[in-house]
């Protein structure tokens, strides 16, 4: 496809998808001509990272060609997965926590990567928490925990797995797209659930 | 309580807490002398939520005051709780939407405010999803709405009933310190979900 089909599916303008092809985070079409190179649908795709990453995570240039680089390197699919992961904000600071993390995660059983940005997000979530007087006992954060492994369960499930690539870009889309659905989510079952009890008004 | 002992409970550094009551976002204690003032449980609990209101939601002092205008307000609670969620960040621009979330809320059954901020929340988030490709129907959406509600069920019974200040301040603390929980679990969950199924490494 013409450069001007590729914009349009990926809904970003001629001049933005121009301009990422001039600081190399969409790779070149292939040439038809001197002044004409034509496109594929790992263009489309790889224009709709980019463009998801830097609208919608608002990530930095610099911090979406490490994700690329991810995308795009040999490392094994999932590590790989944990690599895009900790690439995505919101980053972490060195402060040093209370370390609730590792706790909450051996109650849940699940297997983690100790000390890896995710970790580090929890810990720092879980102190903020604790330290305006909110509940962070492993019941209490058991429900989140519950209601963050269904949400997960189906995104693995719709993983796709025809390539490597396909499967990245599914995790970093999914990962920085579905957080505000799910934030939009919490904060209506918030208000549906307060009415219910409350008669509203 | 002396100004020290209430910036050693909120965890704030003193010259922190005087200038939050020159700019008037922490109501004056009771003059002891010329020179001394003392403070109550009441400022404990009012500086923890401006604290969490500007250093981890990353309100500006404006909007910290509309905040504490609502709490400190006469509206009813249940209309202050909406007008609360919707002076929280993240904000909406006015771009137009597909509209998808009367849809899903509808579809739910939860009663809703139209056009409220989380409702344009949820609006912009699933046209972007959708933009990147990703499923945004009403089976794969209604997985994290059903995560959403058990997590707010849970919120609305902890609320704090014995003033309208305490029910406030736990609704806007908690909308915005339970969100980075939130999502780090889901990553975290993300991680054990894949290790589970691949074997990992």
């Amino acid at each position: 496809m013409r450069i001007s089909q590729l914009a349009e599916r990926a809904d970003v303008p001629v001049a933005t998808v121009k301009y990422y092809l001039r600081v190399g985070l969409l790779p070149p079409g292939e040439l038809t001509s001197a002044t004409q190179a034509t496109y594929d649908d790992g263009h489309v795709e790889r224009l709709r990272l980019v463009r998801a990453l830097i609208e919608v995570a608002g990530l930095s240039h610099v911090q979406v060609q490490a994700v690329l680089g991810v995308v795009d390197g040999d490392v094994d699919l999932f590590d790989a997965l944990g690599t895009v992961h900790d690439a995505l904000p919101p980053g972490v600071d060195d402060r040093s926590t209370q370390g609730r993390a590792a706790a909450v995660v051996d109650g849940l059983g699940w297997w983690a990567v100790p000390g890896c940005t995710a970790m580090r997000q929890l810990d720092q979530a879980l102190d903020a928490a604790a330290d305006a007087g909110l509940p962070v006992d492993e019941a209490y954060v058991g429900t989140y925990a519950e209601a963050a492994l269904a949400v997960a369960e189906q995104e693995i499930a719709h993983m796709p797995r025809e390539s490597r690539e396909a499967a990245l870009t599914y995790t970093a889309v999914g990962t920085v797209l579905y957080e505000p659905v799910l934030l939009a989510l919490r904060r209506l079952a918030e208000a549906h659930v307060a009415h219910t009890e409350t008669g509203g008004g």
